[in-house]
């Protein structure tokens, strides 16, 4: 691509470095921003400066958070016995937006994977041991990516934790609601028949 | 979407501006820059403060430019006398990307398009007409897409242009009719400009 300008360039290339704009989706987008006059340009870039600087991380779940405690964790109506183990902050907002969960969460920030080079210490396992040390969490949740190093990570935290007298769960597996039987993979659809659930239970 | 942080939500309410970007996206875009450890923020904030404040149209044939006059109308080996009347930027950065064309460029601002309330006011046909008038210029191409609109705007120009004694050319129609110009692969733009054909009698 040819530029008759620097500083055109200088922005395609800089939307061309974020995932899944390349250089033409990168091109449109800053030349939408040249035509815009509602100053959409300046007001993505201070909110880009604002990222940079204030984003802090919540001291006890490490949930995204302007301030050392995140709003979750400061709500009083929240059950602090269950906490709900995650990957990451997207992960979060997910089970929010179900409004099916009142306990709190911890934010792992990944899971285990050797093969990117990921291992606990890269994760937020200490922290979480230190949450169950102090004896108010009764229950984790553990809501990981079915993955194999989903599963890893579940398998090496529940070994990590078993001194300790706390429940372990993991969220349910099964074929997804509104899904097609047939569409299923063999693997969820087997699992979910060998760990099928009477019918009252499932519908209280 | 409940935001745990004002200013993730601000950067993802920014990001979902755009056109394209969706707030799921937007929001994988911010977690991305938060993630990320080389400055990638900062460097785009800069870009596109630049963007907003330094970006220039070139006087002679309106492409953006950082300077009051483009590369390609600098360029001293470029014939002057063939211009190639474009719709926008991106016409004359496909085109450029071809290497068929050693002339000038004539960028309109758009085509003319009653039904968005667009008329020949609002395109840089005046000054089009202005450098025609001057004398130097022998031939017009009109590399339009080829669209209603597109049709209408060069039949305007024709009308317009016809008391000046210069040669008007559309492309070549190997570009698919309702086709964008600028995701023409470059083979089929290059030749389209290369085997052009007289007005007149392309409508014959």
């Amino acid at each position: 691509m040819k530029f008759s300008s620097k500083t055109l360039e200088n922005a395609v290339e800089a939307f061309a470095t974020l995932p899944s704009i390349g250089r033409k989706s990168a091109l449109r987008l800053a030349l939408h921003l040249i035509k815009d006059s509602t100053s959409k340009s300046s007001k993505l870039a201070s909110a880009l400066v604002d990222l940079e600087n204030n984003i802090n991380y919540c001291q006890i779940c490490f949930n995204i958070s302007d301030e050392s405690t995140c709003e979750i964790c400061k709500e009083p109506q929240r059950n602090r016995a269950i906490v709900c183990v995650v990957e990451s902050v997207r992960d979060v907002m997910a089970i929010e937006e179900t409004t099916q969960f009142n306990g709190l969460y911890h934010v792992l920030g990944g899971v285990i994977s050797p093969m990117d080079g990921i291992g606990p210490a890269d994760l937020t396992i200490v922290d979480l041991e230190e949450r169950v040390k102090q004896g108010n969490v009764m229950e984790l949740i553990m809501a990981i990516s079915p993955t194999i190093e989903g599963d890893t990570t579940i398998y090496y935290l529940s070994k990590q934790l078993e001194k300790y007298e706390i429940e372990i769960s993991t969220i349910a597996r099964g074929v997804s609601f509104g899904g097609e039987l047939e569409y299923a993979d063999e693997l969820t659809l087997g699992r979910s028949i060998v760990s099928r659930i009477p019918y009252t239970s499932a519908h209280q």
